[in-house]
């Protein structure tokens, strides 16, 4: 950490933070400039926060010099992690496609959608049976019974599930059937639910929250590898700016700026980071032509019909075309896409 | 809702508009224009997302009309809601003014500034239990022993306490202890919690997550009221912007915003609003003027001992400073302060 | 300026940051953290950006500790500027109220608002003659025809005159009839437009671009300054923002802020803060609390008519109402408005 | 355009509404709704502000359901603009590399860059001879030495030329030396100077504004073709939102919604739209795989010795390996890339 006193600041001022600095038991590292006099803080400044220093009189500005995540930090860990979900390896050479209906509604729907996305490549099934929704008014999942439909789809497609979790107490019980346990854009700072997903040891699909910074989500990764969980796959999935012609705005810029500062996976959700059906293939590509991992899309067998997002949800023959589009990107790039299967 | 056609939409992709209408039991109405036809969705239009249309061929966009909330809407309440706490009534003439430290710390701390904030005229008493905090390595708060210090507080200068709830299953506990519940900003969205404090009799002072609009923020309240608790205060407390001198933006259109929109009681937070001690008085005696119906402020009897927000803590004569200044502003504009307590 | 080594800079490259330093006229300053070190650039750091440091190898990053004015900073002039208008002065206790339509669109409307916001308080009159739109098909403002009706009125009711200037080439005829130059927000950043204004000696009223910092703000005021013209009026106007229930989001931090940061008087512009009619009013008190030395308020004869900004204008009487509450409000913090003139 | 009544509107409101639309022109359409009844203004509401009506008593809001541009849009001209710059087209089958320094600083440095670029297969030269620059101590560009340059490199690679210019009065000058003029992103609100370049008939290069939404980038186009030049290219470069960790928000939505909306050819510039160099080469190809028609990129000889932007600028190896990738990338969505050049 760098303080930068104020260009009256006194000698006892100055005097001040360093007995400060040093009673927190770090060194303490004077500069003296030809308006301002800078202290460094030697040590490692993850656990103090910039602003107690500037509370102390004559101190004008605390600037913090360390990212303040350390575990998720590729500095700490430089080699690539790779998160297994069952036989599937997210993080390394091949994109890896999830996808599936944004909420269990019936068991056709979900069979149906399951049986798609597995003959068109995806490797993961992805389906809500508890939904975050801004209005009380609107279908909120099927619970439980989403649960159990996500668990018969499993076994009929042999396709592991990603589904969302809400609340800590509920943790155990998703877990019994989620092969990855998904944290929502809107939880991503539930410190709570972050502490709880850390004590199990399923893989974490982290989403970024839509007024989240890059630092933040690598903060709210550290919580969940702090309490041991290694398993946490980042997620891209758009976020809130001034402009109204898309849902959310995809950060494509931070799929990069993520790969470099941390070793875990880093996948992209086009569905929400657009909010529109034919927005998703062109930003699919480009997430995988910038870096991604993987891809988490949104596939309904009757769209129209969809309780839930269905404006941004791809028809089966929509996701066949978009995997056929992402496979010729994605050898572009030096990565593989998963074939088609002919169950 | 309005249902906007493609310049070129066909009559049969109208027809079928029309029929998909009716089949949820509206009725349809059409403007046929020059370039556009538009249809009219007659009928309670709330349980219904405007993507649903959006899909249909043929569909251009389609546009909400009524404000999704109704229980939370001044159109369905006329008159101002009161909510009492013990025996202060918030969202009436009186403008009411809690106080406190960000966190609990030790008896000490929590018993000088009680003293501090009750004598200089605060008439609530507020102090964080469980915090949510960015980083896993940052103090997260005393937990129970945080509420029962708040508990003798309470009792020691017959303050109502305003504590945080951080998820559902300690909503029961908390009601124990505090007279208000508060939903912290990082919470706004979290659904769960929001019905588990609509479950229960309590004031819940719900605060504007960081990056949500105020129409999500009266979504948040129909959350708890429909789930039968009428006892809301919504708090402004800023929001993020790209503006990096002050920790959020603090939104004083806001303010008159929701009190046109909505009959419940809104009050500020300053502290979080600006981020800079130096700054709180003024956007307090703001809020105040653009009609804030009460004040949350931020209060540590050592604010450069402060475990967390030391920065935008006022010292106690820096509140005291702060209640004269609002007292003025809030006699300029027909409201009243609570006067000086001479316990 | 602060340059942070990565963890893994090797001693040739440290010592090629500092060469690269002196050679720039600098001293450079070592501390070796635990983890990293640090190299403080001693001198005015004002000329060098920050990025050519950060393209030397083994450089992670560098920071500026000095904000980038100078001659708009306090630091270098403490006491507050006045800027006189005619017989007006703006930044010192009286707050200046400066009224008047969006754009002159006639003779009676120019004179019927000008007698009006004359006799309500105001001091200055506001008026477009050029009018910036979004688009090509809306009205463009009277030009020179406008120029000629403000002077009629200025004649007629003893207001000086703040119109608007859009391009370099137009300052000097402007001149000729303004005794304000209003830079819009969209021309925040129009160099040579601040350059043009800078060589002139007329008073300069300096919107802050709907995307701009206060940072930024102030450094478009040091193109003016720096080019030898020091009568700069700072105004807040509101910014850009993802809530959509204003047309800006104002931003009433910025008024303290600016004060501590900047010498220079900042005024608040509530019509484009809010974009709405009824919430101008309490947005104008609001920002008087909070320490504005003057307000810009857009005040129509027949709104209603209005050829731009209808929404947002207020009707002569509504502007009535607006002074007496704000003269209230300003006498609760110490400072004064003009009273209503009798003319 | 369709206008929300109150849902206490009376039927005198109504009536009112109703004839101001009827005076203007419009036919008006009732839609008696349950709560609320809402008039269809019919006929080409382009020329009207939907403000106008909000002022009416009764009215609650007043949506616009056309886009405001027209000229621009694909609804008025379906197929796809080609721009042809000398030999090259823009908005083809070819992606189209536009490359050099952000500003030119010497003849030696122009030269080299350009040698280099023309070498990888770049087919227009950029460099800027006047720059916007945010402080007035920075460099401000060589001016008209800086076009007698880029005239010399242009003569001697063979490479049209793409350069910035900054104000109405310059455009004349400017149009001599530039094959390209480009309105940067500062300057795509200045309307004077929008009009100016509609009036010449050389291509203009559009960027996007920092804080513009893409229909504010359309209908700045469309001042430009309202005037009679309809050789526009759009650019996206980012926008500022609250994400720190880059420069801007590269939106890469914006590609594929722009290429909905409008037949003019779009494309993008990585370096502005991320700022850092390392990030350059992925959300370029991440552009061209998204649909893009071309790259603006920054490159300089020596970047560490840039006078601006040198934190974004890559080197001619840089350069090199982005044009391999990106050729990839572009055949892999049935795009081509010109060859590197023998010259």
């Amino acid at each position: 950490m760098v303080i930068v006193m104020k260009h009256n600041a006194t000698a006892d001022e100055i005097t001040e933070v360093v007995a400060n600095i040093e009673s927190l038991g770090y060194k303490a590292h004077l500069s003296r400039g030809e308006e301002r006099t800078i202290i460094g803080v030697i040590g490692d400044e993850r656990p103090v926060e910039p602003e107690r220093f500037e509370l102390l009189p004559g101190v004008e500005r605390a600037v913090r010099i360390l990212h303040p995540f350390k575990l998720a930090s590729r500095d700490f860990h430089p080699d690539d992690t790779l998160v297994r979900i069952n036989g599937v390896s997210v993080g390394g050479r091949e994109v890896v496609l999830m996808a599936g209906p944004c909420s269990v509604e019936s068991r056709e729907q979900l069979m149906e959608t399951a049986a798609a996305v597995k003959a068109a490549g995806a490797q993961v099934l992805r389906g809500g049976a508890w939904k975050p929704r801004s209005s009380p008014y609107s279908f909120q999942g099927l619970g439980l019974k989403g649960l159990e439909l996500l668990r018969e789809a499993k076994a009929e497609y042999h396709l592991p599930i990603v589904t969302e979790v809400m609340s800590p107490q509920e943790v155990t019980l998703v877990a019994q059937y989620a092969d990855v346990l998904q944290l929502g854009a809107r939880n991503m700072n539930n410190f709570p639910l972050l502490a709880a997903v850390g004590e199990v040891q399923k893989p974490v699909l982290l989403k970024r929250g839509m007024m989240a910074t890059v630092e933040e989500l690598l903060m709210a990764a550290e919580y969940i590898l702090s309490r041991g969980n290694q398993n946490v796959i980042l997620c891209e999935r758009g976020i809130r700016t001034f402009e109204p012609s898309t849902r959310n705005t995809f950060d494509i810029n931070a799929i990069p700026v993520l790969k470099s500062l941390t070793h875990l996976p880093v996948i992209a959700d086009p569905s929400h980071g657009t909010g529109k059906r034919e927005l998703v293939t062109p930003i699919a590509r480009a997430a995988v032509a910038a870096g991604a991992d993987g891809l988490l899309i949104e596939v309904h067998n009757n769209p129209a019909r969809a309780l839930c997002d269905g404006a941004q949800s791809l028809t089966p023959e929509g996701f066949d075309a978009l995997v056929a589009d992402v496979r010729r990107v994605a050898e572009a790039v030096g990565r593989t896409v998963g074939l088609p299967c002919l169950a």
